[in-house]
């Protein structure tokens, strides 16, 4: 379907400025701030920028938008890699940013209510003031907006153990593309009361409707973490490990990967030397943690129990403080930066059962072999989550453009659901992934998803050109 | 909207035999076993029942059904508490009690895949001798099928720790109105791949698809539980203890609250004086698990230093042997029996965050005084869900069949809501709820149920008068 959207005129910026102010609406220069996310080189500008500061504003503007049939992209912090932010069809960039209050901190019932414009790590420190957890913390944490983590349903570190976003949203306030407000569920650890619109809304990219309201379950912060690094001469060695360290009873908060390569982009980004990876094949970062280090010192010792069994370049590091620990992470945190830094690169966000890990691996690696690429390799090894990093290095255009995503792409997409695995394990598929959503769901299962489009968005004015395939 | 059904026609019959053979159609007496579940006194039998074996036979039936405009209903093991399966409309009552195998238990990435038939119980036996543990529990769990879970979205005693069943849901083999069959997500723990198919089908109650294949998520069988039994002079009392506990840093994997009547019920049922409940309120039982019995007593005793707070009857017993502990579930798991067993009564599913329970408690009570009816209440005080069982005792017909249901009920419902919560936790809306949705929801959100209602199911064949309102 090809839709054909009007263009912001004078008079309709005339009137969106009457809703929000002068100043919450931008269209000189500092439009190319809101042009781009952290998603490879992409650049689409929207018409205008517009910045409501509550729920009513965001609900005068869809009704006027979708009257008029003009696009609406909403824009968190930008720091999504899927671009579910870029406004490839132009229009109005909505961005929540003045949305940014923590409205509650429920300590009776361990519950928080925020709008979606609060940077995730602000509110898990807000909350941990009071001796409470809130997990899910993507890699970006301290600059995302928690808006975007439940639209593109984050993952981060500490998914293994406690889930991620969706596992904590209980209800959310969203603006629907014809301006009206629905609630989707109820401030309850449970609920079966008819069709689950909060589990539909969480990962649905900013396509259903605008979330202005977000009311999440936290949890008791676990006193103590420990942290274990261990090197591996072998990366498949390494991801084997991965799921004995389960079948031997222990359930770390974090199990990361990082293979040679990573390392290298790493300390090259860092400036810094922390590792001679010239015989390291990978790298695992696993954390226990809980309220008793006694019990933590016993599942470092199951861990330690399976590392053995494979061939290790040297001791493994134990990092029993705040500071050790965070010395270790800086180099895992970077990784994002590091490639897309440095680089020019495709990112992909596979995931698969976790037994599988070192299956997918070494058929990425197999596939970069015939198709002549390096790809860099890290991630939530403990949920089975692998990025997927392919860099150009000096690939031809052709090859780039068009024998890497038309041919080298699909096959480990294919390979990923032959193991039981998708195509975006965090990241979304928002504008990169959706040409390859064919390859996980037959026609019938895509009609489905552009039913649920057509039914909340029949104008398509809402972040449109994602998730969906052309 | 009033929609004409087809009756099952003879022609019909023979061809749904020539699927399923001779054997798997029920047309005669035996019917009436299929026409009631647990919920109240209802009875509706289907024109036939059909018990096919494998998904494309269900996949054939429902083109059949489909072409034909024939109602059909899917059946469990008829433990549902809100009609869910009441055959409302006649037509085919599809059971699935022939799709009864674990096809899976994959204990390389703590998975298992079951058809919809498995009975709970015989699950988490099974992966219990693996050492893992998949923890949804409703009462009805030594007789209910995973797949009635599934579509309930059902909860039991250990919601409050573990969650309920769509936390632990992975991926189904869905069957959709017109025959066709989709995966709905992947393998894996984490997915963000388009549009939660998986989470808009969880709790759908069987009106969207057929559900044969269940992938879901295991987690290590903790190695020791400890239950404590408190009991408070005011019931009021142990519901403020209940987010108390929370609040002392413990999270108990069970928490669950019975008023006097409730136990004095049980005992009745049971022929078993456990307690003299003269002067009780209420009783908390309070349980906590996990792999390191000493750290368990130490939760006990924050969770004693909570409940000395308040007048309570006697020295609360600490059960630490799994025969003590059974001894003490017994009488709380036989409640729904005990009370749909000795009279006529009405079943609400409320739900609140937790430390408004006794606000609920209260308006309950005083409900009840303003309209002259006994309610007996108990339930998962941990999750907030109280279970509301309005007695008719000697109430007049008109009182029981108009008062009750279109006065006094709303406006319990209405409270809940209010408190933020919802008018159910576990048990869905199925039937018997169904009108009361217009409370909870407005228009604008009902109408995205009938939406998604019509995009799966144009025909409205399947479980046709469940969920949305008349």
């Amino acid at each position: 379907m090809i839709i054909m959207y009007n263009r912001v005129t004078n008079q309709l910026l005339d009137k969106i400025i009457s809703i929000v102010g002068n100043n919450e609406v931008i269209i000189d220069e500092r439009i190319k701030e809101y042009a781009h996310d952290m998603t490879e080189d992409y650049n689409f500008p929207p018409e205008v920028v517009v910045k409501p500061q509550n729920t009513s504003q965001i609900s005068e503007i869809l009704k006027l938008a979708n009257e008029e049939k003009i696009p609406v992209t909403p824009i968190g912090a930008r720091t999504g890699l899927s671009g579910g932010m870029l406004c490839v069809y132009g229009g109005i960039g909505l961005s929540l940013e003045k949305l940014n209050q923590i409205i509650e901190i429920d300590n009776d019932n361990l519950q928080a209510t925020v709008e979606p414009g609060v940077i995730t790590q602000f509110l898990q420190n807000e909350v941990e003031k009071l001796g409470l957890y809130y997990p899910p913390d993507p890699s970006s944490k301290g600059s995302c907006f928690i808006g975007g983590n439940v639209a593109e349903n984050a993952g981060g570190l500490h998914a293994v153990k406690y889930g991620t976003t969706k596992d904590y949203i209980l209800n959310l306030e969203v603006v629907l593309p014809n301006g009206e407000i629905i609630q989707t569920g109820a401030n309850t650890l449970k609920n079966s009361t008819g069709y689950h619109l909060t589990q539909l809304l969480v990962g649905s990219e900013g396509t259903l409707g605008i979330i202005t309201k977000i009311t999440l379950k936290l949890i008791p912060l676990p006193k103590y973490r420990l942290l274990l690094k261990a090197n591996f001469t072998s990366p498949y060695d390494a991801c084997k490990a991965v799921s004995q360290i389960f079948q031997n009873n222990v359930l770390p908060s974090a199990l990361e990967f990082m293979e040679k390569d990573a390392i290298d982009f790493g300390q090259k980004y860092l400036h810094s030397l922390i590792e001679d990876t010239q015989n390291i094949g990978a790298q695992l970062l696993i954390e226990v943690d809980g309220n008793h280090l006694d019990n933590l010192y016993q599942d470092i010792e199951k861990i330690y129990e399976v590392l053995l069994k494979f061939n290790l370049l040297g001791e493994p590091i134990l990092a029993d403080t705040y500071e050790k620990q965070e010395e270790i992470w800086k180099l895992r945190r970077c990784l994002g930066h590091a490639v897309k830094g440095t680089t020019i690169y495709k990112e992909e966000d596979t995931v698969v059962p976790r037994a599988k890990l070192a299956d997918l691996l070494a058929f990425v690696k197999n596939i970069g072999k015939e198709y002549g690429f390096q790809s860099v390799c890290y991630g939530h090894a403990g949920d089975g989550n692998l990025h997927v990093n392919i860099i150009k290095n000096d690939l031809d255009d052709k090859t780039w453009k068009e024998t890497i995503p038309f041919y080298a792409i699909p096959k480990i997409f294919e390979f990923t659901k032959k193991l039981g695995g998708t195509i975006s394990g965090e990241h979304g598929i928002g504008w990169v992934q959706k040409n390859y959503m064919p390859i996980m769901f037959n026609k019938t299962h895509l009609d489905l998803f552009k039913g649920i489009k057509r039914l909340f968005d029949p104008n398509h004015i809402l972040n449109p050109g994602k998730i969906l395939p052309n």
